[in-house]
């Protein structure tokens, strides 16, 4: 990873595309490069988009979900060109392998069945209405944000410093972001006195990606180890966490990046508040509780190593589940772009995905 | 950093020695090199020692008091030699600028102090007897070690998981250790089901040095990201959280390392136990509780970078306070070789450094 300089010409927030759809194919920004190099790489086909979801060159549930949609288009395509007559039928198994790329994330499963829905009712060429589908989805994305940063950044106070936990911008998410949106609105809305980013290993999206976004826009970041945040919190510096979600049960239980859980012990440990900002697409009625979530478990090498670099000895073993569950009960608030949630329960989330 | 092998010949926990006195000169193992690399530096005069410590060639508060006690011969040696009629005056700085050299651990300035209640007895050429307190000091680390083991393995119930953070072993010591002690009394009685290593950003001293030193040792090890730690308690897998000290003040709040704090707090959220282990020369009467421990903050581009690879991005600020305070109310154990204090209060304590 080469020494990393600012951009000559930085990039505000309303262009950065994690995903994009480009002269009929898939361009994302190559996420595990950042923030030594800014490049893109270009998905042709549904076997390529099932690697750059795995791979994490795309992350973050929002993004994921955007990317699995356009990956649609391309799967299609290719199925109704081997086969006009029954391209729906040979399309199925793609949709399988395409949701079960990550398995706790649910907005991948979320915005596969959308777009499965709309597969049975076409005929001729599907691409135009598919593509236009995936682009609805792709925009309903970034007004979401936009809307939930409103929402929540009114939920802080002025003079506030905030901690935050992962990548939730631009980059995790269609635009903008869900908790990173929150942030961006209350810093514009001068609410803040000071956005610490936890760096969270073992990817680093914190110190890689929510800094380098934040730098971006000119907004001042101080990056802390993860293991900082319960001293940050005694040491009075923020009134807020603030996360996003890959997945928010029928009862308000919300599995997110690994470290998310013990912020929010800490965070109630100091009566600091706690928000999770994600769409409803991210709420998973199907799920009773967090328990039911299934938590991925990722390669011990992530942990060993760094950037192709061991270090842990040869012989060490590692434990390296990728995310974790916070029960509503530490919840202070669930923002979503339908409202927001105050002390989660399994009635108000209810009443939430009715509405 | 190169890929790691298990050296040919693994070193036992007896014959890893952080600081060893040598041919009249300290030799220390360079830590920042460990694993990929099993080397040592020699010191010769002050200057070198205080530069191994503020540099972190050597870390460990006894490991620290250990090599500034060995320290004070090598500067007494140079005083000496300049003028044999009124060295002591001269060595006055030398003393003080090693007892400076970090803040937060007490072992340090202990250990200076302890050398200069002899420096003012003594006539005629200052080594032997210097020598021979430097290494009685030491003795007495390493004895003290392996009675915090037995004492600390004895409250260990067969079966257990527990949680270790940082290094507090052979290379954090003068030899054993002190948590890391207790965990290798409780896997040498068979009390133990599994190890867990923390990592310990930003230095890494989980993953890089406890993990080598239980590798070496045939101790099954699994590293963990920091922030993993609550999620491994709510999994049930420890039974407890055993960690050591910089400092213990004169209530029990006790400084460590940064992470600390928040495993404690995870800790009594899940009723895991939280067990600190510490020879008395760590307990610091004179401050009276954690609020009064200087807490040093490092450079923040400890924090940007990661195995010396530039993490963040240029324009983002780190916030980097090296250690936390743990207050006496989240633990459950202090450990020391004068006996065991449950519950600490400043009563108890008292009562223990009276004994």
């Amino acid at each position: 990873m080469p020494v990393m300089q600012p951009l000559e010409t930085p990039i505000a927030h309303d262009r950065i595309r994690a995903v994009e759809w480009l002269d009929g194919r898939i361009r994302l920004i190559d996420q595990r490069l950042l923030p030594g190099q800014y490049t893109h790489i270009v998905l042709q086909t549904l076997a390529e988009a099932v690697r750059a979801i795995r791979d994490m060159a795309v992350r973050g549930a929002p993004a994921i979900g955007i990317t699995a949609a356009y990956a649609v288009v391309l799967a299609a395509r290719a199925r109704f060109a081997e086969n006009p007559a029954n391209w729906q039928a040979a399309l199925e198994p793609d949709l399988h392998q395409l949701a079960a790329a990550r398995p706790t994330a649910v907005n991948l499963r979320w915005a596969v069945e959308r777009m499965r829905a709309l597969v049975g009712k076409l005929s001729g060429d599907p691409e135009p209405a598919l593509l236009a589908e995936a682009q609805r989805l792709h925009a309903e994305d970034i007004a979401a944000n936009h809307r939930m940063g409103e929402l929540g950044a009114a939920l802080i106070e002025p003079g506030s410093g905030v901690l935050t936990h992962c990548n939730t911008g631009a980059l995790a998410t269609g635009g903008y972001g869900t908790a990173l949106g929150v942030v961006r609105a209350a810093y514009a809305a001068q609410r803040l006195n000071a956005v610490y980013a936890a760096e969270t290993r073992p990817w680093l999206q914190g110190a890689r990606l929510t800094a380098w976004e934040l730098v971006q826009e000119g907004i001042p970041v101080t990056v802390i180890a993860d293991s900082a945040g319960a001293q940050l919190m005694r040491a009075g510096r923020v009134r807020w966490v603030i996360v996003g979600a890959d997945r928010i049960a029928a009862n308000g239980d919300t599995a997110n990046k690994i470290g998310t859980y013990g912020a929010a012990i800490a965070a109630r440990h100091h009566g600091v508040r706690f928000m999770v900002v994600a769409p409803t697409s991210t709420v998973d009625m199907a799920t009773p509780d967090g328990a039911h979530i299934p938590i991925e478990n990722r390669a011990e090498s992530e942990v060993l190593n760094f950037a192709g670099r061991q270090t842990a000895p040869e012989g060490a073993r590692a434990w390296n589940p990728a995310f974790d569950v916070t029960p509503a009960g530490l919840i202070d608030a669930i923002v979503t772009e339908r409202g927001v949630v105050l002390a989660p329960t399994r009635e108000k989330m209810a009443l939430l995905t009715r509405a």
